[in-house]
């Protein structure tokens, strides 16, 4: 069975000033999605690297620093582009070289997803106008102001728009990610892969005490 | 008020494989400590920084790497630190330069605090011996080898005995890292944290589903 199992990519863009528990909760959520390969190793479902301006160290909004493994141009095929929030989306709101890549790069996923103010990033590339979706709660009326023309959802732990996934704060990215995995690869492994976190996974997207 | 804010030091160990949860959970956790400082920053209540062999990009087991700020011999000081687990745990239990390098950090620390198999890293020092303490459930068997003289301690989502701390599998690092700032600065700022990170906070040390 294991030789058999579909391998897909997920590539997460890191920018400076991104917050780090939006990229490294899917990371885990992902990684988790995994089967004993019986030689001490496992087989795992999701391949993930990083992407950003240069392959280089990318400081975070809380301080350590992430590499970048490669830039947006040499970036290798990838099934799931994800977009953290953070304090540097303010920044990279304004910044159009950085949104025509990350454009150019949902362009090429199956499924982009958001977390934080990940979601007002990718308004702002136009590619939510008219779509369902949410965002942090804490910089609401802000996130409002990058997407006029987003249908978007305060009371919402996170909005599966088929090919664009977006969540609320922070945590609230472990939670759609593991939604993802379970519409993807099947509930079982989701389930799995919570479990291996020790995470209580919140199920309910309409579940958000936060809004 | 601002002024008067008194700003500990985190300082989190990176090995070859360690979990990105179980470092990453706390990092958001402490970096969510914050105050407004009138001036459209904040002011925070922890400095963090990495500390590793040497300053470089360490892998993670999840795939991307993060860089250590300094090597264990030009860390600056700090009030608390952090070890992570991880599938490197497996190396690090029997690297005695890595093991005395701990142990050394641990001395300097007021909190020595463990995610997951880092307990099984701390156990292999020594300074757990007689101690209560907790670890991962997916690896428990392998962590009790490591520390036969620990009072080791299955339910439990973590375990607070002072200068050390040591909590479950990965995502349960979150709720130990909030505890820990509710006792080192008041409850009040880790609610305000864990709200920040939109987080589900797990406040009970006893309610461990994982067990």
């Amino acid at each position: 069975m294991a030789d058999e199992i579909q391998v897909q990519s997920v590539a997460h863009v890191v920018f400076e000033g991104f917050t780090t528990l939006d990229m490294y909760g899917p990371v885990q959520a992902f990684a988790s999605c995994r089967v004993p390969d019986g030689d001490g190793g496992w087989h795992r479902f999701f391949n993930q690297f990083t992407i950003g301006d240069s392959p280089a160290a990318v400081k975070s909004g809380e301080g350590p620093s992430t590499m970048a493994d490669y830039s947006f141009e040499d970036a290798p095929d990838f099934d799931i582009l994800l977009i953290p929030g953070g304090f540097g989306t303010r920044a990279a709101v304004s910044n159009d070289a950085l949104l025509a890549k990350i454009a150019a790069m949902s362009a090429k996923a199956d499924v982009t997803a958001t977390v934080c103010t990940g979601s007002a990033v990718l308004a702002r590339t136009g590619l939510l106008d008219g779509r369902p979706a949410t965002s942090n709660k804490v910089a609401w009326d802000w996130v409002l102001e990058q997407g006029p023309k987003v249908d978007w959802k305060r009371q919402a732990r996170w909005v599966d728009d088929g090919d664009i996934v977006t969540s609320s704060g922070v945590s609230a990215g472990i939670d759609m990610a593991l939604d993802l995995i379970a519409r993807l690869r099947g509930e079982e492994i989701a389930v799995n892969s919570a479990k291996f976190m020790e995470y209580i996974w919140n199920r309910d997207p309409a579940n958000d005490p936060f809004a």
